[in-house]
């Protein structure tokens, strides 16, 4: 440990504080700082905090983002419910880039599940269903059927590998739940995992902040943090020696993700695009959800809570809502487009700044919870890239057949929790079997209706599921189901069909 | 009490089995059966069984309705959202029929709190709002208030009667609330009570079924037992004699109702209609909700129960789904079709028939509840008479803005419980404050997004509550708030503008 020189870097990056309680700690405690400190670099931190407030401060001198805004152009839009005449055709474009082995898949798993109330990363939760599958496998599992159906269109193997990005804490975790489970069928060198990187705590004059007398206050540096994690790892080079075109980024609390989903993929391609958004319509005004759209003519997300209530009202001639593009964290990007943004843009970009409660120590080293905003945060959006794009387009969907996220834990009146995730998942496969010729039936034998009857608030959908090694979005089940009568629950899996009568019946 | 007289007419209606018990029974026992036996129509009730049957069984042979469904014409259905340049005038035809005082409001109130796991009328429910408003007072208020919009316009007093149809149970709690209450500032002889009737349940082989040795098991004849209870009680003539022209009928669950809501009546009424629906956009295929369309060429309900999945799913080409018309129970009627309903079609429409688990005695005089459907219910509805219209109309709103029904108790995961309809409400009067100029700022004076953060599922919206008698619908806000900053939780109303300022803060 080299002490003193530490300290000089510090004291010429005015972070001289951090020191502070170093004669208080004990030897321990002092390598423990020391390593943590050691590897920061206190100058970048300060040209970070200095541009980020920056960009906060003109933001709020700034013309209200309202004005500026126009909705997506319906020329590069493209939906699920209304262009259905060519959904086969993107299908097939897609399926044909994956046969190719030029897609791969990017997973935002850096997050931990905090606001879910487990000490594990999300993607090992197990929501319930009948199988107890946990996040990861689902998608795991979309991912090696997806490679067969693709192999079956195109008649030779493939392979979408799978980036996976965590966090500090995260990493490891991850790692060894992939490797328990022989990383559910997928080959180990086709799963990458990499690590997003992590920024202290600052307080409002730009001061590092110490959670306790030996420990900085750290947090994952945003989901945009992958730009900068990509580059560190040299990933985009990793994509470029597999031949990979085109990769599919999204988040891991979805349960209805479809992961490389083809249509999306074939959309994309087909419009040349080098950058995409996967969105659901927002259909109610005060929706908590950021809205793709164009400001000042270059395409971005606005949060929802940079938006005014009379501009997220404003409809169209069609009495839809004018700003209705929901983003859902599922975006599309080249890998040429990728090399541009982690070589060239996304290091340009300033951090935006999160005002937060931030546990610190005092003067005297004692640990205080804040009941005010004490310090900021420095958070990189995966969306911040969008506005680089040559050629952006915006894919709709139906958020019943692909969004609902794990957000929260199960409470009264939540919603984003294990039920609303199992529930949405049960009632899609559902209306699959529904729509593959098959029918429920009641106790006695009674066809239920396609819409059952609910007796009360808590009753729940039919229960339903079907493993994606099965089917990945419905396909493939008249064989399984049509003409068929079948007690719930019902599980559709690789070794058949099972209904899962209970005890007594 | 003439016994064997009562016998006579029970055997003639192969109902004899109605005393079975009468020797067991003490002689209050008796005297209580005896006049519920003795007030009852037996023929009458045999033919209502049979027509309900034969009707039920038709419709299992009849060709499914899908194939029948014709989505509502463009030229019959208005819209909030895409006729937003004729909103205006419909509100002013609206409010000059008000003035004149042609226009009552109809209130279904003859259903039981079950669900919602309450011992009294659903109109007594307090949800919790600031104000402890009950869903009564709130009408009420709605009522006074419309009425003086009307009389500012048209500068003369007016009156819209209200109708309030309960059932036996509510019949005595809601006179007495009301009473207690002083008709919420009404005029006692501008709220009508009056009860529906009441049906017994009876077995699939036409037995009326005992819920006791002495007690039949009975219920309400379903809400378009409305037209019945109109013609008992002679109401259309007191519609007549009133100089009422025509009326809104809704249901006591939606805490957001509006009620004789100006648009609705102005539409209706410029139309030219004698019978017309408000409805909400049906966004998602599996929503539990009937659809108003043409089935054979007729206006009707179809219910959400009777829809293949394929017919659910079915979209235009602007993507929406094609039968999206949901029904939310209110009505427009001009007085003059009532008459007719009421004298000359209704009587002829068959009841539904509704398989029940009926709790009834077996052949010893125990008390049974059965685990598969033993009988049935006969309902009507009210959207039954749509079919009698010679000219209906569609009149489709926003849901955030006029549908929030009260039907379940908190429960987890629930949903149209309290939590729901009070953060429904203080939704929508949070985007009048925001849309008449008045802003929300939070413990530290900065202002809050319009679209504020939840911190976590167990947020709530920003707390507001506008009295009905300060605001119909959003207006007459601005000399209240415009340009203010308010903390919440903020309550507008008749004795001002008060901020509830918490303990301490």
């Amino acid at each position: 440990m080299n002490v003193d020189d530490l300290r000089l870097r510090l004291s010429q990056a005015g972070q001289e504080h951090l020191l502070q309680f170093w004669d208080e700690l004990d030897e321990a405690q002092q390598a423990e700082l020391y390593a943590e400190l050691h590897a920061m670099d206190f100058e970048e931190l300060n040209v970070f905090f200095r541009k980020a407030t920056e960009g906060f401060n003109l933001s709020s001198q700034q013309e209200k983002v309202d004005a500026r805004m126009e909705p997506v152009p319906r020329g590069v839009l493209g939906s699920a419910t209304r262009d259905q005449d060519q959904l086969q055709a993107w299908e097939s474009e897609g399926l044909f880039q994956i046969s190719q082995s030029k897609v791969a898949v990017l997973l935002l798993a850096g997050g931990q599940g905090t606001r879910l109330g487990v000490a594990y990363p999300k993607g090992m939760y197990d929501v319930g269903l009948p199988s107890h599958k946990t996040l990861f496998q689902i998608q795991a599992e979309r991912i090696l059927k997806l490679q067969q159906l693709a192999e079956e269109r195109c008649g030779r193997p493939c392979t979408i590998p799978w980036y996976i990005m965590t966090s500090g804490r995260t990493m490891e975790p991850t790692q060894e739940f992939f490797a328990r489970h022989a990383h559910f069928g997928l080959r180990r060198e086709n799963v990458i995992f990499f690590q997003q990187g992590m920024l202290p705590a600052m307080s409002f004059d730009g001061k590092i902040i110490l959670e306790d007398k030996n420990k900085v206050s750290m947090a994952p540096d945003g989901n945009g943090g992958l730009y900068r994690a990509l580059a560190a790892q040299r990933l985009v080079e990793d994509m470029e020696r597999r031949g990979v075109r085109s990769v599919h980024v999204y988040c891991v609390d979805n349960i209805l993700v479809k992961v490389a989903d083809p249509r999306f993929i074939g959309f994309c391609t087909q419009k040349g695009a080098d950058c995409g958004a996967k969105v659901v319509e927002k259909t109610n005004p005060t929706e908590p959800v950021g809205v793709v759209c164009r400001v000042d003519g270059v395409f971005q997300v606005v949060e929802y809570s940079e938006i005014s209530l009379a501009t997220a009202q404003r409809r169209g001639p069609d009495g839809r809502l004018l700003f209705s593009a929901g983003n859902i964290a599922n975006h599309f990007f080249t890998v040429p487009f990728l090399r541009d943004v982690v070589n060239v843009h996304e290091p340009q970009l300033r951090h935006h700044v999160a005002q937060k409660k931030v546990p610190c120590v005092d003067s005297q080293g004692r640990v205080v919870k804040p009941e005010k905003p004490n310090g900021i945060k420095m958070e990189k959006f995966v969306f911040d890239i969008f506005q680089f794009a040559k050629k952006f387009v915006v894919y709709e969907v139906l958020r019943e057949d692909e969004f609902s996220p794990l957000k929260n834990a199960d409470s009264q009146n939540g919603k984003d929790n294990p039920t609303t995730a199992r529930h949405a998942l049960m009632s899609l496969h559902h209306c699959w079997v529904l729509n593959a010729g098959g029918h429920f039936v009641d106790e006695n034998g009674s066809r239920l209706p396609a819409i059952p009857r609910l007796k009360d608030a808590n009753d729940v959908p039919i229960q339903c599921e079907i493993s994606p090694l099965v089917s990945y979005g419905g396909e493939g089940l008249e064989s399984h189901v049509a003409g068929r009568e079948f007690h719930a629950p019902l599980i559709i899996d690789e070794r058949g069909v099972h209904e899962l009568v209970k005890n007594g019946l």
